[in-house]
């Protein structure tokens, strides 16, 4: 586990109470876009959870490296393809929310997708 | 290092000598490009691992999507990067065996690396 | 030129004839959000342009692969980040229109923006 | 045109002349892996101009921009795929000749052939 998510884990329940409390607009609240396909994300990151594991297997067996090669592909593309999931719930919500309720807010939550969508294209 | 990791050292001289006395070839046994450096492609997937479990449970926890993205180009920059090094000591060893042989047989591996950077490139 | 690109010559001028009479909404206008950096966009992409020539010649010239692979990463890279401006001016209007104009219109132009969005990760 | 590229213009004759005076191994002359195919490398850079071409046009026309994004995409997949195939060259002369000379150039070509694939992997 990286230190970045040990981070989150300790700063979310705090974030998350505080919104809650707020109880309101923009994905400032608990019910994020994600929130209504949960349990197909939760599957999905439990099968990509699978591969890293089958991986390190296959180091730890000596498979051969292009095979190796192979399914961190197959992962990283898993990987991916769950990002742009989110990030696609998020345009329909955060974003169209953000838009409908005027003001900058819409501006700047593009901004932050926007640097979230270059960190997929570049990595 | 785990005791599996050490159980594996000890057969590890067996098939060996097994593939040797087979007049062996390039990559075709069980000592790869990676072996020596074994432990710490482990350590590197345990770590992915935990951060696949991590983005699990952020999204469990309905953290916010961007920051799950932020943690998703992280995990796949990590994995790109066992990638590429596990590229890199195949290079060094298989496919540098394969030319050093002489006959077709390298421009086979450097057919089959090819296809694996080109799933890196586009993944 | 790519018949892709001859296409679009050939009917861009039609289609945006009849936009401009139409008169309206979400970037069915000629007014797209890149309009307004025009002329910036316009000299990054004679900058491109360049060094596509630049690679050329350096080809022509049997300049060693790997400084040649070097250009070919900037101008990837390059090119990346224009889709990336382009991407970024279409959000902050036609999505954010889309979405104040209200209707399954933004959906559309979401779904049609990830389509971009996943062609760039995966190219 | 890039100043990378505007360098290279002027020490390459150069650096070629002497290379070929020197008359020898591994890719320090001037018949390069990609040599043997540099007519169809010519023409495949020059539709890729083409193409940057074709997508200044689409910005000067107004032309939306999803549109412009499907042939940026088009154009970086077209690039990539000349570095790819630049690549695959390389392995299968310089290094491979790197190989079969022995001595520690072979390790040299492979680390500025990964470095080249990481940046690829990373643009």
């Amino acid at each position: 586990m990286s230190t970045v998510v040990n981070d989150h884990d300790e700063q979310q329940p705090d974030v998350q109470a505080e919104q809650v409390a707020d109880g309101h607009e923009n994905c400032a609240h608990a019910t994020h876009g994600y929130s209504q396909d949960k349990a197909k994300y939760l599957a999905r990151l439990r099968r990509i959870e699978g591969q890293a594991r089958g991986i390190h297997r296959m180091v730890d067996e000596d498979v051969y490296c292009i095979d190796i090669l192979t399914q961190i592909s197959a992962m990283t593309s898993a990987l991916e393809n769950v990002g742009l999931s989110l990030l696609k719930d998020h345009l329909n919500h955060c974003v169209v929310d953000a838009a409908r309720a005027g003001g900058p807010e819409a501006e700047e939550k593009i901004e932050e997708a926007m640097a979230a969508i270059t960190r997929l294209v570049k990595s």
